[in-house]
């Protein structure tokens, strides 16, 4: 039968999802404690990859076993062999035909940050700083350009070597309660740090640094240089998949 | 002059706040990055100790400089030296005979919990989980009946040489949004665990293990058997400390 695990990670101590040689990675951590869950190896397969500090809510992940264990049990059974950075939050059977990864309908990356000159401790383990005065309204005006069908190369990694780089963003919501920011973007696909970069492009809209104009310019000659930076690792979360939309 | 920081920090990998040989305290790091700031060493001051791995959303502490640095400048001038788990989020000058210590009316520390059969990463670096469900109208029912002035005696850990155990808890304010739930404990002084204990008593009453009259009778005994347990460091924060009220 295949198993569709939800698996939630703080990223902060794992070089990434996929596995590496002599890396600490989420994949491994999870293969290693399902192998001593259930006695054998088993290959899994995620949503996706996640990278290196990424932390993650809800990232799904399959794999087939013959077992003679109730599906809604792996969960229990895998996590007491997790470490305490990552955990299991549901186990459930699938369709045989099912993917975590090709029948995944969209993602939501979840990108925080926090209005403070001073990098409080107790706040920035899950966000980032913002130390400059920024206008929500200028960002929100912001996302409504990032949002649609574009090409997203100028908003993607240098050194990535994906050919097609037209993506959907489906929505970008911003949520500000006190001092703290949450971007939600929601898409069908997302190039190599285009998350990030769009946190980093929201900021600098906030901050007067980027303009409406500046990003409609970005997509039509896929030059970055009006755009933001890429944001750390630490503020970015894999906030759900969805596989029916 | 004399100096007021109000400092915050993340107690995970801190040994408590007091320093103790080949150990890493808050108190060490912070008068090491003091020493880089101003030249020279100083001792510093707190309100009072935190425990091994409990945190500071704010936490007091004074020292005594001849500088001519202007008071305000001390915080960014020390941050720029220390790690990035503990920051100051302010400096200001105070009059000669205030002591961060001794003028201290009353500390609120915050104990946090979150409702959870699974231990969720992303959750409980600053909370402990809950894993059976509890009635927060009878939490509040114990609570009503710890504030006062008591004898504190079965709520102190077994082994500490204080001879007075009479302390006043002002108030505990229990606030739940959503699955998590803070305990708001302020008083004048507390006991060694005294907050942690509080705390476990709280769960247990919601669980519906401990009753009121458990708790009135702990009081009159200095019995702790009914009582809850002590909870882990990593849900407790030290979240604020008042000289006027």
């Amino acid at each position: 039968m295949r198993i569709l695990l939800t698996v939630t990670y703080d990223g902060t101590d794992f070089c990434g999802y996929q596995i590496q040689p002599d890396k600490r990675t989420v994949e491994q951590t999870l293969e290693e404690s399902l192998e001593k869950a259930v006695g054998s190896r088993v290959k899994t397969i995620a949503s996706g990859r996640t990278d290196s500090g990424v932390h993650a809510l809800s990232q799904k992940v399959h794999f087939d076993i013959d077992a003679d264990i109730p599906p809604e049990k792996f969960a229990a059974a895998i996590n007491a062999f997790l470490p305490k950075d990552v955990k299991i939050l549901k186990s459930e059977k699938v369709a045989d035909d099912f993917s975590a990864r090709y029948s995944a309908k969209e993602k939501t990356y979840r990108y925080s940050v926090v209005l403070s000159k001073i990098d409080e401790p107790l706040l920035l383990r899950y966000a980032v700083a913002v130390k400059f005065p920024v206008n929500v309204e200028k960002m929100k005006e912001a996302a409504k350009v990032i949002e649609g069908t574009h090409d997203f190369k100028a908003f993607c990694a240098s050194g990535s070597s994906v050919k097609d780089t037209v993506r959907t963003v489906k929505s970008i919501k911003i949520v500000k309660k006190g001092r703290k920011i949450d971007f939600f973007v929601t898409g069908n696909g997302f190039l190599y740090n285009m998350v990030r970069i769009i946190a980093g492009t929201l900021i600098s809209a906030g901050e007067g640094k980027t303009d409406v104009k500046d990003i409609e310019s970005a997509f039509l000659t896929g030059n970055r240089d009006k755009l933001g930076k890429t944001m750390p690792s630490e503020g970015l979360c894999l906030f759900s998949v969805k596989y029916k939309i």
